[in-house]
């Protein structure tokens, strides 16, 4: 049997299906720009002969019902998908799932309600998951469709870690609160990182670290998220690409009052024009780490931010765990950036982090350690593959 | 000779009369609700047999000229003060210098005009310190009157730590950056916890606590700040009493677009509405510690809340620093709440920081240790003295 698993957005979706008795990623593929006159569209897939294939197209993509469509013709086409019958489950990505969703649920008409009502929260996302979900359900009545949340993992985390001191009501009325985001991400890692360990999940504790473009960290206490960097949205928290993560909120009145900038302005401001771009103009960690070598000092800064603000993060969840097994790095920079690991395990010797930096400095792929042998904190690298997790969580919800 | 300390607001001045061969202070006084109809006047004094003496009275005082006047009048009618020309220097607390001071200075009307320029980052503070030092001078024209500046302590922090990731031109046209506050506190305990400690400042690393109505912390890395936790303005870093500190930026934007506040009315919910008052509807930390003791769970709640982002502060600079001589409390909850010192140091053995808990619980004035005895990280109590500092370093910028 397998898996479908989708992550819609208001006009691009992305997919990705797998075998489910060995996991093996089949196909995976995006469509972009729906809607507009010519659509981005792309698959890679595993032929009959275990090759890797690729093709890409552009045509137009008017709705994500002729996306739906398109993803099925072309799964089957390549043959990686013999009839709709095969799928046991589609798992769809919902970006944030406010309060109320703890874990992955099958979606019926009260849950897509629920989703509809955390707009407000997650104006940008969630109502493309919903033209998603909505068209799955349509196109295969048959097959059950699972959500799982980016906020689902953070979920355990006790009310002293979610709440904003700020008056009650606004928590009560309006739903303001951390819920944390990237959870599938380190769900994922948190269970991997166990493994790695050889302990049961629920005897770790581990501070992950998930640095993309969009960058967040977790505090983890015997396997549960117990506090997290990203907040009611995922501005807040680690300097990111293009977000100034955290900042004096005062800094937000004062461009209201002082440059007249209206709510729209000062959210794009903060979420699309500041991060590493703010501070040296380019908002790519590959790019920004080149400049600096070639002796760019504003692009230095926005990494030695970047790395002050990740520091503060580690010794904060350490003071908050008291005693930590791993400090785990991924996503894009975390992955591979020899620099940030470098950087960001300096000078803890005294929290018992030591990186091994020639194990560090290696370009080698999978999962591995990069702390000496005598570092009493294990540091992990593992690539993370949140939609194998929604996978994953989706067949073991329908099961 | 003799040291006048002012903190002038807008509709009120503090003052202390120190003599600087002993530092003794002779008198300490309030005039509060200058301009109304009847203005609040305190004064507590030692007299001629050196025994503490008071009075309280209520008359118009309908501007800071005669405020001034009245202060002269009740020093010299209670004979602290013969003659003006006993005073060296007066000592102006300001809150805000903007980037500008780094030191104290002596008042000329460039320091005025600098000042004054910085009104825009602290238009509540500014504008009433300078009606106070405009009067000062003219009052007292053969006295010279120095500045000494909140935020002049944090001046030593590097770009790392001051910069937000924001636009660079934020920083470089509207001066957005990180200022702190409480310098002239977090500078006399760190000058105290090195003599304490008995090594010389500059080699001691220390992570200071003012936590009072307002409270910050900040990182010491040999006897300079590197850190801080108050920002462009006191409303980031540690819950307080009324101020909301460290929250996702995006919760303003929600604010601003879902709830249709303005700008002063989501400063005036962050700034007076929020912290220990906007989770348990009481501000004051001992009202908050009884309620808590009683049963109410969300004084409980404010509490714990308190002491997790405290601890996340000290966990974040102990990473920032690396190695830490001594965490130091101080202000009104430092040095007096038992509770808040007990749960701040719960759970952080790993970091080498070991609170005795019977020394803790001793309600002991005065400088004191309340770490055991094998803690690596010394816990010190410190009651801060700004007013003295203040008239240090006054009379050193003139000396």
């Amino acid at each position: 049997m397998k898996v479908l698993v989708l992550n819609s957005g208001s006009s691009s979706i992305k997919y990705q299906l797998f075998r489910s008795d060995d996991w093996v990623a089949l196909a995976s593929g995006q469509i972009g720009r729906i809607g507009e006159a010519e659509g981005d569209l792309k698959l890679v897939w595993i032929d009959a002969d275990g090759n890797r294939q690729c093709s890409e197209d552009n045509r137009a993509i008017p709705a994500h019902q002729e996306g739906i469509d398109h993803i099925v013709d072309k799964l089957q086409e390549q043959g990686v998908l013999e009839d709709v019958s095969e799928l046991s489950v589609i798992g769809h990505r919902v970006v944030h799932g406010g309060p109320h969703f703890k874990h992955p649920v099958v979606v019926d008409d009260e849950v897509e309600d629920e989703i509809r009502s955390v707009i407000p929260l997650a104006p940008l996302h969630n109502p493309g998951h919903l033209a998603g979900i909505e068209v799955a359900r349509k196109h295969f009545p048959s097959v059950p469709s699972v959500v799982v949340f980016d906020t689902a993992f953070h979920q355990t985390m006790p009310p002293v870690a979610y709440r904003y001191a700020i008056p009650e009501y606004l928590y009560v009325e309006h739903r303001i609160r951390r819920y944390g985001f990237h959870g599938t991400s380190h769900q994922y890692v948190s269970k991997r990182a166990a493994a790695m360990l050889g302990k049961p999940l629920a005897e770790c504790n581990l501070i992950t670290l998930h640095l993309g473009n969009g960058a967040s960290a977790a505090a983890i206490r015997n396997g549960q998220c117990v506090d997290t960097s990203m907040g009611l949205t995922p501005l807040e928290g680690l300097v990111m690409g293009t977000r100034s993560g955290d900042i004096d909120p005062a800094v937000l009145i004062y461009l209201w009052k002082n440059l007249d900038l209206n709510a729209a302005a000062v959210s794009h401001l903060l979420n699309r024009q500041s991060g590493l771009l703010g501070v040296c103009g380019v908002n790519d960690m590959r790019e920004v780490t080149h400049q600096a070598a070639d002796g760019n000092k504003r692009a230095q800064l926005a990494i030695d931010m970047t790395l002050h603000r990740l520091k503060k993060y580690i010794g904060a969840y350490y003071a908050e765990l008291g005693e930590v097994d791993a400090v785990v790095f991924t996503g894009g920079i975390g992955e591979n950036s020899v620099e940030i690991r470098h950087g960001a395990c300096q000078g803890l010797k005294r929290l018992g982090i030591e990186l091994d930096e020639a194990v560090n400095a290696e370009r080698a792929p999978g999962e591995r350690f990069i702390s000496t042998s005598d570092s009493e904190v294990k540091l992990l690298v593992i690539p993370t593959n949140e939609e194998l997790e929604i996978a994953q969580q989706a067949l073991a919800t329908v099961s």
